[in-house]
């Protein structure tokens, strides 16, 4: 016997997860495919080199990396962004821009595995690329609000702020030349705290007082309406300026859309990866703000520069759909609530299999995820127990009276077409 | 630069293949779970132990395998049957039987490239196990009947055929032992065929007489209804058997649900592998038979032997998606012929964002696609061609007297409520 282990950081997906997560993908797909986003997908493998870039560097031993049968020096892919930016490089004339897609897939990592981190998880990203103002960043947003609201999500914040404004307040301090030093200790806020971040900064920039502003900066939107942060900004920053004029810009969209309300000016975020260039944003579930962003990205000056020579700027947010799913379970979503296998279980008994299956055809062409019971001689407390692991609510049997239905929840019996109406009915949900 | 190419044998899938691809799945989706099918996911990867048994052995070297980080022999799955006879083995008792699940997802082998053969391809598996009766082969039967008929493909045939009753044809012939290499040979019939395989029967069986006979069996059903061959087969392989009442029960419940004019039976389907023990079948379609069989499986014994003791008996089929997609691009579908990235396309003009965005929101909310052009200030050719790559068929423009919508491929305008009824008509479809 072999034993049936899975690799360490790795799991089996049962279907009261996988349900779910395809109802999840669903719903979500729905939303993108509304705002005229489109489907790629690119192979799992890449040359490593496409990945990495030449030389490789520190994410190397965080990837699953070896030599193929060809000798080739091949990789996994780690996300879904660098595997874009090779497709644009490939394919930009074929697509054409500017160009919105979607791309929900799996990634590996092959960092050591932690509570609810695996080495093999579901990326959800979506990116319009060659258009860089005001109605693209929205665009993006707009998506992001969207697909929180087609969850059922309720209570969610968007946190925005723009790299650019930070840039410019930097330089007022003369600290430009540390921006990326600065930027990750900022972003590290919420894990380690003020105090500390204060104390990193204070050794970065050698000043306790060069500290003691940049809190200030990151910390000015407590408390204050998105306008009211931006303008503070922007007289911390050296007034109006091309990054203040897009947020504006961008607010008075969102307000138009009826949807400012869940967007909060934050510029505590500023997502540590050096590529982002415009505003950056992260999204937090009001009621469980422990387990982190959700949802996160921002705008880029330049996707493909590793493989063209061509530019080309975007904006794009990445979910976290293993995360999403945790924090949807957490608040009790129905959408991981009901997880019923099927709506109907059919008893197809000796002598009346005819009648279970041209019920079952009728059945399942309306719709109803009829389930046929395939051990009819088994005793009744098996085809119970069978039915409440898939937690299907209805049963149906037949005689020489014809089909009855029971509901396995109330042991309730019912006949004729009512019976029929009450499945229809529930199934909807 | 680094050339952003992919790896030999492996592709990216732009909006045109992916946009049908997706649609051909949910509705593949949609059938299965109809049936009370439900999903489930394994590891790309596993212990290459698990995926080839101990050992390992010819497959070897098609599959890429390799050594992770923490020293494991690892290995990505080739196909979705192995990962799903270990999944049943990890997780028998929490999700019951009899278990009907399905599996899309992609497999990787490192075989050569040839034309329309690629190192990563989707496969699509749907399978129930725990149960060894005519009712359970005929779920799967009905299963892939309606799946077809959901594509929308109209002509299409299920050749079916019972290893059983091979099996007790050889045994009149005393040529059980030799029973594996007569069946691979058979198995190639429609590749090389009737002359080649008599020759090579003739080796293996040692007489041109057994050949003939052979020829005879398996060429039974040509020109014969189902019931015909049946009664010529009982004639051949002994008599009434198992196999053959198993056969006439399978028959009488798919005429039971009118659909038997879809299935043969044709004694020269085998399957080469060695694991089928019951009913095996491959589909083909009437107007492409030379692509081959587009959907294939049949009836196992034991799906886990290698990693538990407990029996699991079970019938399933596999549906290799890409070859599926070429046949139904050949026919000329209409799922691959319809792949308009969004129905619309809306112009946010200088001034008019405001209003361009609320339409938006409410043409989205109704499920109408709405693309939004990014570069509001692009010249009108160039909106044109936007509109052109990604076939959408309307655009809807902003003045002061309120929108205009024109439909691109008449050059005709329309405005008001009535242009939107036509808009959303056409989405429907």
């Amino acid at each position: 016997m072999i034993d049936p282990a899975v690799l360490k950081g790795f799991r089996d997906s049962l279907p009261g997860d996988e349900i779910p997560k395809k109802r999840i993908t669903r719903i979500l797909e729905d939303v993108f495919t509304s705002y005229g986003f489109v489907p790629i997908d690119t192979p799992v493998l890449e040359y490593t080199e496409v990945l990495l870039g030449k030389g490789g560097g520190e994410t190397d031993k965080q990837i699953f990396r070896f030599h193929d049968n060809g000798g080739r020096d091949v990789a996994m892919r780690f996300d879904l962004t660098v595997p874009f930016a090779r497709f644009m490089a490939a394919h930009h004339d074929e697509v054409g821009v500017p160009f919105r897609r979607y791309h929900i897939s799996k990634v590996w990592r092959g960092e050591n595995p932690q509570k609810g981190r695996y080495r093999e998880f579901m990326q959800c990203d979506f990116d319009i690329v060659g258009a860089d103002n005001a109605i693209s960043d929205t665009e993006i947003l707009s998506v992001m609000h969207a697909s929180f609201a087609a969850l059922g999500i309720s209570r969610y914040t968007f946190h925005i702020s723009h790299r650019g404004l930070f840039s410019l307040f930097l330089e007022t301090l003369s600290l430009a030349d540390r921006s990326i030093d600065i930027l990750r200790t900022v972003d590290k806020l919420r894990k380690i705290g003020e105090d500390e971040v204060r104390k990193q900064l204070s050794d970065i920039t050698g000043s306790a007082e060069n500290a003691d502003r940049i809190i200030a900066f990151i910390t000015a939107g407590e408390g204050r309406s998105f306008m009211e942060t931006l303008e503070t900004l922007e007289s911390l920053s050296g007034g109006i300026s091309e990054p203040s004029r897009r947020m504006r810009e961008i607010h008075s969209l969102l307000t138009d859309l009826g949807i400012s309300g869940s967007f909060v000016f934050d510029p505590s975020i500023t997502r540590g990866l050096d590529y982002y260039t415009g505003i950056v944003y992260e999204t937090f579930l009001d009621d469980i703000p422990s387990i982190g962003s959700v949802c996160s990205g921002g705008r880029y000056n330049d996707l493909a520069s590793l493989y063209m020579k061509e530019k080309t700027p975007g904006v794009g947010s990445s979910i976290g759909l293993d995360r999403l799913m945790a924090a949807l379970g957490e608040t009790g979503s129905p959408l991981l609530a009901n997880q019923s296998y099927a709506d109907l279980l059919i008893i197809p008994s000796q002598g009346k299999e005819a009648e279970a299956f041209s019920a079952a055809a009728r059945l399942r062409a309306e719709g109803i995820r009829t389930d046929m019971y395939l051990n009819p001689d088994a005793k009744m407390k098996k085809i119970y127990a069978y039915a409440e692991t898939g937690h299907i609510p209805y049963m149906m049997t037949f005689s020489d009276d014809g089909f009855s239905v029971k509901d396995l929840r109330t042991r309730e019996t019912m006949t004729g077409e009512a019976a029929i109406e009450r499945i229809r009915e529930e199934s909807r949900h």
